[in-house]
């Protein structure tokens, strides 16, 4: 299985990315095409490009964070994102993973693998892990900043079928995040969005509350991508201050005691939790819903992440969560 | 200064209502009037009543926090929300406090003292606090699943009178809650909400993405009631599951290393840290562009944030921010 990575795309690349291509292909058995800057990889894989096999495609351009997905995706077909798109329409790569600018790796997923038949919006569903419990996918984490109800359903059958084949959750349970229990609660798309949800043949528990994601109550948090680009972002950077205070904590009592204070912390509490918390050890969400595998990382990812969307692309090809889909999906709109 | 407060609502009503409305008047130079059941409340505050110049305004009915707000509030005019809401607008009492159902007390305010001219939909704002910079205040957090442009500029102009008027902070630094920096990202609603604040005289210095919410670069966050409310509730959700980490982390130390573990930590870093991220601190929402003022605390208040909510009316009265809105409101309608 050959996975193809974005080394131009994200705010740490192409070092951190190529450092986490190495550790994914040393550590698993991965076979990896680094797509960027050809001199410049040769440079940065060295030696390792023969020892661990990597592949090195050339890709002069780079798409910009900031530059608007569309028209950079249409007037830049050698930017890494465009090539590495093209890589799994064409069946060299089983999947791609990019750092990059999420708008552009939607849309150039979109225009190179096209939709699955029978879906009307692909989503980003993100694993977030903050309880002892198993994790929970939040989807639409971030693709559809405008939603209709029917794509709110949509998001939780693909989200469904995501969690059971990855996770092995036979019936996923399903939430609609809301600002109420009752399905009167909440704006439009919420309230109708529960009445169709009510409607499926989906473990569709009811919804949940913000106070409440953390309960491990849901193993799919079904919401708007606009809404659910801000929870995510919202964890994220809550996340970093705990760890933060968390850390000063740790250093405090290691000096002021003269105890093992710091590791006893690591070992025991704040550390499980806080590496929970970290974004650093996420590895990306998954675009559900077009033809292919394609991971967004976060765009601050240093190699950890880089090497955990590596493994989480690996395990989505693994699961043939692609094919399911499109079998389930053909199913439902029978 | 008569500060009337809702004993029947909220989960932990009457007792902790009544605990903490004492607290309040014990420490603070305030008159309570304590609304809800007399012979409970009689028995409650006993010799508290005479020694602290207790007021009580008997209210029979109670609205529960399932129910349909209007509904509730049209058929229950001896509730102790609505009988609440008519002191303030007779001029019995200067604020009102309850941590009963918010919708109800959101409809009760309206139909009860109306809105401020010109202003088209009140909202909440909630203070949030979690860094050692000053608390930003979060507006929309609750009032309005639904909104328009106009209603989250306006939101901006009442937030901004808010944190001026009662932190002192000159011109306070408005963001437009979004999903990344640029004018383009966003939901429609972001969008042109975010073309509309450019235009005023706000101290509007752009948009704010989830993760940079806890990084002290905002006094007022607006954004539109159905993702203030989910934002407020999810930090409120991982403050707990920190207090909660924190806690165990603090045992821990204390039992194996025999030192003042606890103690040490709650004093240096944890304590204060995890007191700001605990909702018990807070004082509850300032329902801000109706004709007096109204607080609506957590439903799952305790002593302390009754407490803290009744100080919070306190200043909000005495900072005299009704009657700003009221002048400044008016100015920009010219």
């Amino acid at each position: 299985m050959m996975i193809a990575v974005d080394a131009a795309g994200g705010e740490n690349a192409p070092r951190e990315i190529v450092k986490g291509a190495i550790k994914a292909a040393q550590e698993y058995e991965v076979d990896i095409a680094l797509v960027g800057n050809k001199a410049i990889l040769h440079v940065l894989a060295g030696r390792q490009i023969r020892k661990l096999n990597l592949t090195i495609i050339d890709a002069k351009e780079v798409i910009a964070p900031t530059e608007s997905p569309m028209k950079a995706v249409k007037s830049k077909p050698n930017s890494s994102i465009v090539v590495g798109t093209n890589l799994v329409k064409d069946g060299v790569a089983s999947a791609f993973v990019s750092a990059g600018n999420t708008g552009a790796v939607l849309v150039s997923s979109l225009l190179s693998l096209g939709k699955i038949k029978g879906v009307e919006r692909p989503a980003l569903g993100s694993f977030i892990d903050l309880t002892p419990a198993t994790p929970f996918l939040l989807i639409d984490s971030g693709a559809n900043a405008e939603c209709r109800p029917s794509y709110l359903v949509q998001f939780a059958h693909l989200g469904s079928i995501y969690v059971k084949n990855l996770l092995d959750i036979e019936a996923p349970r399903v939430r609609l995040l809301s600002t109420g229990e009752e399905e009167t609660k909440g704006n439009r798309l919420a309230q109708e969005s529960y009445s169709l949800l009510k409607k499926t043949k989906l473990n569709f528990v009811g919804s949940i509350e913000g106070q409440d994601i953390s309960r491990a109550i849901a193993d799919v948090i079904v919401t708007d991508g606009f809404t659910g680009n801000i929870v995510l972002k919202t964890i994220e950077g809550l996340g970093d201050t705990f760890l933060g205070a968390a850390r000063q904590i740790g250093y405090i009592v290691a000096t002021a005691s003269h105890l093992r204070g710091r590791a006893l912390l690591q070992e025991i509490g704040v550390g499980s939790w806080a590496k929970k918390a970290d974004y650093r050890e996420y590895g990306g969400a998954c675009l559900l819903g077009v033809n292919g595998t394609i991971i967004a990382a976060h765009g601050r990812s240093q190699a950890k992440a880089i090497k955990n969307a590596i493994v989480l692309a690996k395990q989505t090809v693994e699961r043939n969560i692609c094919q399911i889909i499109k079998e389930e999906n053909y199913e439902q709109a029978d």
